[in-house]
């Protein structure tokens, strides 16, 4: 078993209104200094699969083909050996 | 300046449906052996401040005030020194 962090974010240039709401209410709340918030998706795949390179090659295949829209976002992701599952 | 990278997940216990949707969809396409699937939010915050220990208050302080919802959420952050914007 196998867990990967996928990150996906917004291309460079891309805007990002969550991110300005979000910087204007860190500012509206008496945070000063914040220059830029930039928000993304963070998920957490379990998956099972025979070793690191088949994982690897299968959540890259999920994240082109599902987990991340190609035109405006970027990703990556990490994997680790996980234990099993209620372990 | 510094850069913080905040992962904002799902207490354990806390129901996902969009992630149950996604291991729906993603069995959906065929990949098999994806048991789990949890979402969350990631957020890259650039801010100005003196020294270490304040931005890592700053930045506690900002995912308990705002970027987490304490009830259902947790959070946890990484910082890092970032170059000034442009560079």
């Amino acid at each position: 078993m196998w867990q990967a962090q996928v990150f996906v974010t917004f291309k460079r240039g891309v805007l990002d209104p969550q991110g300005e709401a979000i910087r204007g209410a860190l500012g509206a709340l008496g945070f000063d200094g914040v220059e830029q918030v930039r928000t993304g998706k963070y998920m957490q795949v379990r998956l099972r699969a025979a070793d690191e390179a088949e994982v690897r090659r299968r959540v890259d295949e999920m994240c082109r083909r599902l987990l991340a829209n190609p035109v405006i976002e970027e990703y990556r992701f990490d994997l680790a050996p996980a234990g099993e599952a209620g372990k």
